[in-house]
């Protein structure tokens, strides 16, 4: 449910309402935005038609939440969401570039794989310290160790930093080493694991399943807001089809669908969406075009002695040219890099 | 096989050459470059070891194509090809772009939707004369009286048409009025329409099969360039996926594999790709910024009363208003329009 | 719409109110049961309207067929129906075994196959004169003269034939020749293909395409029963998807699907579902377990030298272990063979 | 790595050799067989090669083990594994039939559904305690009560019990209730779940991710063997498609894949992988008949009052009707229920 405020209405009423919500066993949600202040009731609805909101002098208007999601949908709350990592305001009219190895393998590497980050103008820096893998015989990742180069290196360039978590037990200390945590495709149902992050305060990139729906990636994202945490950042990251060209089939017009039914900022992801060095640059193109508020990519110093995923990750020069390539797209799509 | 031929070998050469090639059972294929002249012999490679053609003494090399594609692969032919739709060279600098309605539905509809396309500044008309529906029961199309409405309309306008044939029987009548030829994806497999559109001199306007991997779909261009009609262009419009929040799922990083493996031009249909109006531009634009040479767009005079495909048709204004963003993005793309 | 006549009608009634069916523009259909005679109109419901065929005294009841197929629905038509080839009745309890060669290769090797076919008790032979295939350098079929060994070698054995009809204006000689037209899943949606075999009278077996959904094959089948042969089998092949094990995906449950959903004889084709020769006994078994009233079958006397799909095709004595194994099923699954 | 050795090495033979691939850092496996005796070696193969086996007295020879996947292959352990559950052996001549409710909703209603299991002559009961839902408004399962719920009707009716497990701190309570642990779709590629029920002692029912591949469904349960846990099971139960008849697909060739390629039991579940009542009993009869151990059905005593899954569930008289249907096919299918 939407409870819309009249303009009229002070904080005290917007706070005895939200009690009340909260009295009858629903979640309370608080919207402000720059015309009116517009609260939220999350769960079984059918509690909320007991308070009579309708009838209290300080509210305008009760409206249901027709999509199965509620907070993260764009009914309820009609302007975008922008979510701030590191001081980068994601979601804003800047597009967000995040580039980074798949892994982080080490102190020295990682620093290499940073500097062409930083100096090719990029905003963020990603690597993963907790590695899911397919084979259990594969690099599992340096786990904290892996954190603790990440911040270093980090701190050192001023690059906001975020990685994986893959497990609830992690979640701290992910937390207090990076400025974002993200989830994984393969982990975006891990229902227990979102109600963990949901508990967390710092930003979320949530990818995209290999096997989810627009909607089903919505729900994810619903279990981490409606635990509290609202800074979630969706990702297109490509889905599993028939065709094997490429490594998965990135599916640019989830972009479109996602801005239209959600408020939240929206990656792409198009190094694994295609799994083919050649074919990220154009793609990553795309997705400033089409409306994605970011893209993450994955770039190493020297791909060929990467741990993992060396075939998709671009060469440094890659890396700087792409970022030119989106600045020349930018102004067309009103965006600033 | 590819048969380079040195710098100095002359016409008389070549064609001693493309004699012994057809002799020998095997279907032989010219492409003149700048430089130098490549030859092509299309079947059964071993015959052709046979001829010792690497000895010839205007031979300079003698390839094998490794795809198992051949006239259609850049291993062929390595710069891209330029095929002309009415005075428009489609794969060019040039960024082509289609408009029109999914049926013609008559003569004054057809010019209502045709005014728009060409006073929005695209290169040329669509519309459908042989309509392959799902339900035997929906409207199939106004036939041969379609074409010629089709050509009226075009001639009045100057704008090249564009129309699908779906039956070899048909082949010749639709040559006859339209400047181009589209399969569509429900035929991208019939071989006997794919041979005798091979034998057609009018471009075809191939599309992606919903099924179809991107080497289906270069094998499927191989039956109409083997046969000698050189002029195919490629089409991505979307592939069938779990996604049900679109009506297809659109494989732009089919563009990038199609022009990597092909030197066809490659256009994208985001209508079909998408199935909803609102999704259309921002996936043209997703389209000429990862490389795409063209788009093929509906578009109709007043979408809520087309006989099909409604849903998807952009209105006047918003097709005039993709051909400005469109615009606005051609040249960080390296196009015109 | 579905005309049930009371049981008292005269077939002079029915005769009546067909040809007002059929005045008013609409496709009449006689539906005779066992009870009472059913009737059906096809087309523009909203012409019905006008016929008050519910004040009709011969008529009991007037009922919507809510699905988008109309005469190929169980709505329309509860009883299975039962379709002919040679003498063998497709869709009763009788289970229909059919074997024989991916393609016709010469009369000694069909033979060869073919015996096999006959002494294993299975009770039709197929085999492809005209070939759809991928590449236009493989193998294309004997074409006319491949039509003309099927029906010599069908007579010498006492099997009826069934063979690929690929195109418009083949229809009547493979009509002449053949016991039952196949058309292929890339033909699936053929609308012309499958508007012709309407007009002839031996059964079709329709296969499903790669990306089409149950309802899409029931749609094309409507296209022929609508034009007046109603003699339709549906047959299950296998669709696209991600994995890769298997050349498609075999999608049983389909067949529950079609059963439920319509009246018509429903088949399996286990060896291009999954294109693992030892994976397709298991898959016949577990096509007679789930309903399916026959399968389709893939053996050649010498599968490693078949012109194409020897990697799915049985060896002879497979084939008869297939058919033993099948037996054993049978009367569980309520089947004589 | 696989070494085998003669048949006249003794158990001090076999111990020492475990503990010199145990001291180079890979997991020693052993694989005791009737004839001889089977070591494994999991890890970096490099390693191997310094411990020369092939030329240690009592070893046969060492094979490679070309799948990605080791422990879980049939390359080192031909004979198929039998797990047992309860005292049931899965993967033996006797077929397996789980029965339960989706959810444990209560003392009261699990015991009526469980009757109906134990009356109807089925051998284990299912239902999740912990639920991993889409929504976070849907009804998340009861917990620990619920665990403790199961484990009471288990005893109190003799039928082993089996529930989800999602979550890496939930692994030991659940251990300590059930008899089985199942991994829901969602969770198939949580590796540190996988890993941590590696650690475990009981069986483990792994069901394949709704994109995962058959070679990802070994290479999870690869995670859990690796461990040391070798009781797995796998579970097909249906994957994503364009098919929208059916809520998923399932993908019956999957169970021939994975008896090729595994020596582990193989389950399926019709009810999630159709998701439509009327397809479960079929789909069942079509498992046993293609090479499945078991099945895995949800049946409610009251469907319409289930709190999740009731439109799959098999009303009481429908679940005594399937275990008849089977037990009909079991016979032809070498079974014993």
């Amino acid at each position: 449910m939407i409870i819309i405020l009249r303009p009229s209405a002070s904080q005290a009423d917007a706070d005895q309402i939200l009690q009340r919500i909260s009295d009858c066993g629903l979640k309370p949600l608080c919207l402000p935005g720059t015309e009116r202040v517009v609260l939220g009731a999350l769960g079984d609805e059918r509690k909320l038609g007991a308070l009579h909101l309708e009838s209290h002098p300080a509210v305008e208007r009760v409206d249901a939440v027709l999509a199965p999601y509620k907070a993260v949908s764009r009914e309820m709350h009609s302007a975008s969401s922008v979510v701030t990592i590191g001081d980068f305001p994601v979601g804003s009219d800047r597009f967000f570039i995040v580039g980074g190895p798949c892994a982080v393998e080490g102190l020295d590497p990682l620093r290499l794989s940073a500097k062409v980050v930083k100096s090719s103008g990029a905003h963020a820096l990603r690597g993963g310290a907790f590695k899911p893998r397919t084979s259990p015989y594969s690099f599992q990742g340096m786990g904290i160790e892996g954190l603790k180069v990440l911040r270093q290196v980090s701190d050192e360039l001023s690059l906001p930093c975020i990685t994986e978590v893959v497990e609830v037990a992690d979640v701290e200390a992910v937390e207090s080493y990076a400025d974002a945590f993200q989830v994984g495709a393969r982990n975006m149902q891990n229902f227990r694991l979102l109600t963990a992050l949901g508990k967390a305060t710092k930003p979320v990139i949530l990818k995209r399943g290999m096997a989810a729906s627009v909607e089903d990636l919505l729900m994810a994202a619903e279990y981490i807001v409606s635990e509290g945490n609202q800074n979630v950042i969706l990702c297109e990251r490509g889905i599993r089809t028939f065709e094997k060209g490429t490594r998965n089939t990135l599916d640019l017009s989830a972009v479109c669908q996602l801005k239209k039914l959600s408020h939240l900022p929206v990656l792409v992801d198009p190094s694994h969406g295609t799994g083919v060095r050649e074919y990220v640059t154009p793609m990553a193109c795309a997705a400033i075009a089409c409306g994605a508020d970011g893209v993450l990519v994955e770039t190493h110093h020297c791909p060929q002695e990467a741990f993992s995923d060396g075939a998709q990750s671009l060469l440094p020069a890659q890396f700087e040219a792409m970022v030119n390539q989106l600045k020349a797209f930018a102004d067309a799509a009103g965006r600033v890099i």
